[in-house]
């Protein structure tokens, strides 16, 4: 093995990622996914399973490293579209979530945001930070006049993350989601790029 | 109009590109290919049609902004795959050319680097370094064991840059390229990750 | 030619469309889609064409027989794979309008309802017949548990109609569907099996 | 539960089914095919599988209720690009079997029919009949010049329903469909719309 | 140039042609259809349209060299596919004519032939000589049970050519191919291998 | 069973492979891949499975018929595309190994060969005199300017070969092939039709 293993190649610790990044601020960094984060997002999804489950619906069908190839696979796909954007969450050097677009809609203007986090991260502002960027990212980079995010009904912190956003109650949409054995009904919320 | 137009959102001017990036020195970027470069690349192009279309089969058949759109999808779902990855190169804040694993090879551990620069920006070591450091991601994020590049066989200044990487002559193989009417042969040159 | 064109076939005047349909009542039917319609669809669309064209999306992009030919195969393929339903509304013997099951989710439990009607056979109920007889439809036959529509916020008839048919407004959801260049508001209405 | 499941949609008997139909006789609909007739087909086919597998080919083919849902997917997909047309046969509020335009061809202005019936069904004239309707379909809303009915060499039954539909017989072709491990010959009947 | 075109490759003048061949006998030759052969067919189809136009429906709709060649790209692959095998008839050295098996059905153990010939090239007993050749090729080499062929009820010259081969006259089928605006009725003629 | 089994169709011996041929010498012909050969290839890779998997990536994942089937047929579909060319090697009426124009590159006018052959029937100059023939083939009826032989580096006896043909050796280009566990290197031989 020859100098580029044995020695880093580059001496700015802040870029010394080789990963495509955007800066969220000094201690969070979004990743376009790679095949290469599939370790330890499986890792992750593992530890927080029961957590992650209350909410989403995918954590069933998406357990193992095929699922998460399939999945990056799929978003990047879409990336390459145009029609979304997903993102690893890297907080101080450490991969701690996920975020994206899930849908990148220019017809109507609007863009809507999920994600999830590890549970040992939650109360460091991470997604409040996050999706405060994905908003400035939406507005400016992809022109779009509205963010939009539904999260079930009665997940009180994500309605609370939503708040802190300045976003505004839509309605509250039956029959939206279909979680574990559940159909969950959506509070929608919205932001307008003149409301900001 | 809100906050986000008005006031930029960093204040680290060096990280306040809204596009996946990856570093490679303080003067230049790598920006994973995007819809938004376009009209950059098209400009590009433009200005260096005839000393672009020299050694470079593309240019006659890529030339409006709607084929450089299909270039970036299309490279965008290779990069999905895991069977390419092309970036814009950014140089002091400017798009200035673009480079590329024209194909990843994991069966064979090999990748082949393309690149192009428009002209007036010849004579920084922009290409040298670029390459300089795609040999490095293919060696240590990729795994890889050689990085190939193959340049016609009369285009001297691009066998000089393969010199300059230390990379070896393997051979020179006839009818590899069609340029305008021309068929072009390959100087073929190689590097190992064992001897670096 | 021979008997079949000279006599019709069958003396119950009520049953004799050769068509398939399904009868909401002695003036009401609705005839699944078909590519023999297109005549009459093409003339009740030019008729209409201002009309139709204040609330909905397609009028602009579905005019000529070849237009409504693919509509139909298109309505026909997703009624295959039970994603939708869509048929003509026949009102005395004529066809005046459509309507439809836009979606059918079998595992949110939910159909969204759409439909447009010339307008010179508004006032008569029709939609409002036609709206509880789908509802009917979709709680028996489909064994779904909500029917929702979505109608532009402003179009204070359709708002009407769902609220005849007791249907509660869910919410106001912005940036929901672009007609010619404004990006629409959605009032979102929904009932439940369980509420009728 | 509401109102929609304890009562009958409509006072109507005659027209309580809430399938797309055409109207035979007063004895006799064709329902459109139809995933809800599933469990009725296998239930069928099953008790009559000795009876039916003598002239068909398919039954060891399609038994199972994923068989029969694909045969119902794809039967609609072909109604869809108008190529067949495929219908439950329902005799007095009941399934009963199976016909359809196995293929409608408007370049040959020509269609051909194929039924089958359960056994117990035998014997009340219900294939003629549903013949005739064909025919008359045939003639008159698809402007068709012959109606065509292939039929097992051997099969007498069936040989005698195209003799009392007043159909030609035309040829017996050999090698023209495989039933279990024997290869058939085709007793080929038609009429055209002059001839009625 | 070197020797390869200056000097022809063999002596033998038998063998002389580098294309894919059968042997019929010493005066015919079946050559595998190949884009090569396109100019040649344009020649023959032009000089014979009138001729060619009177029985067989193709020749309004395969004109140009385009046409031609994706005759012979789609008939190479279905022949890739075991369903259909076509060729050219070489006869003294010179493509006269075309014959196929149109179709190859393994489960019915029969093969449906066809064919057409320059006009000035009948009277030479080729037509009769190439299906007696196909005849063996599908007994002996497909292992087939019957060879089947469809021409047209009133073309005199195909049906004694038919007769000649022994084949059977097995129906005469009315609305079996559209030539040009008329629908023409089917004489369709069998042989079996045990009337060999 | 009639005549066509019990006599031979011609006298002419040379020509009574019904099978699409092409005559190399007196001793050799190429036949066109063809289902009819799967049986054969199995046994001779199976004899020679040792032998072959030196140097051949393919034979550990083509054993079976069913594998041999697909690549017969895949490898008859680019025939059918105009990309490659695969042929059976005959010689003294056996077939004994497999030729081939791996790629037909019309832009660049060059093909590339490959082949393998029985271990036992090396020794008698078949592969040089059906490299010859290709080459022919090539320069003549494809009107190529070039072909080329790609070999592993290490493969002594088919550079003999190449070397025997007059080829000209362009490089050794690493990383180029996987065989088992091995990456190797390829020799690339080169002529052009301007040498010959």
């Amino acid at each position: 093995m020859g100098r580029y293993v044995s020695q880093p190649f580059s001496a700015h610790s802040y870029k010394d990622n080789l990963m495509f990044q955007l800066f969220v601020d000094d201690e969070i960094k979004l990743l376009l996914i790679h095949e290469g984060f599939v370790p330890r997002y499986v890792e992750l999804v593992e530890k927080n399973y029961e957590y992650l489950s209350k909410w989403l619906a995918w954590p069933p069908f998406c357990k193992t490293p095929d699922d998460f190839k399939q999945f990056v696979k799929s978003s990047l796909h879409k990336y390459a579209d145009g029609e979304s954007m997903t993102c690893a969450i890297e907080y101080h050097g450490k991969i701690v979530g996920n975020c994206s677009f899930n849908t990148i809609n220019h017809d109507l203007k609007k863009v809507e945001v999920g994600y999830w986090l590890g549970e040992e991260y939650q109360g460091n502002g991470i997604i409040t930070r996050v999706c405060r960027f994905l908003q400035n990212y939406a507005f400016t980079e992809l022109k779009m006049q509205k963010v939009e995010i539904s999260v079930a009904e009665n997940n009180t912190p994500s309605r609370a993350v939503c708040e802190r956003l300045s976003m505004k109650l839509e309605g509250i949409i039956t029959n939206s989601e279909k979680v574990r054995d559940t159909i969950l009904s959506h509070a929608v919320y919205g932001i307008h790029v003149t409301e900001t």
